[in-house]
């Protein structure tokens, strides 16, 4: 057994389904979004534009059963559910933090490669 | 004019577009696979294991249209095609393998949530 004894190019090796919780473009934009601290489910559609409710639903749960975000329901009247980063999902936010570093400083770069090859091959 | 006018957080931003492109488990271990030098798509096969043809086409190309992987027909009988970086792909392997890394070091850990996730509500 080795210290790493995962490697998400061995096909079989069900770190892929891990690289695939963070490799993705809502889990990139709502792990952001809750770097600032807890967030209702209605303030996360606000900040993160354009999410369907479902979509929105369904990438919190899916951090929410891989550890990255815990869900508490405050026993209040009506109940306030928020939704916040635990450790690991704090971790992630570095990476993933830097994934949209690189979008920001190479969107323009990317978009004009696209139109280009677009024009060459439309 | 911001000099970074783009915001993924916004729904008609292409940027969004562009977050999808990288935050992406095939362009991670592609543009990762690519890291040592330009291979053919026959070793890129091997290297990312269990990925289809048709999922790698398509990555490829997607990584080509925007300008992340050049593609280049060496002039040989039979023509030789070899896939490798260009600068922006270059650019781009610090946050992927940032994003691999992080997946390394918490894969164990997620499995574990996920498992006890489902074990409550299975």
């Amino acid at each position: 057994m080795t210290e790493l004894p995962f490697d998400p190019y061995r096909r079989a090796c069900p770190s892929r389904t891990v690289l695939d919780r963070v490799a993705d473009r809502w889990t990139v934009l709502v792990v952001g979004a809750l770097e600032g601290g807890p967030l209702r489910f209605s303030h996360l559609t606000q900040r993160v534009d354009g999410v369907s409710q479902k979509m929105l639903t369904q990438t919190l749960r899916g951090l929410e059963r891989d550890g990255l975000v815990r869900r508490t329901v405050h026993a209040e009247v009506p109940p306030r559910v928020e939704y916040e980063l635990t450790d690991a999902g704090r971790a992630a936010l570095e990476p993933l933090r830097a994934l949209e570093r690189w979008t920001l400083e190479h969107a323009g770069e990317v978009l004009a490669a696209r139109e280009a090859y677009d024009a060459r091959n439309g």
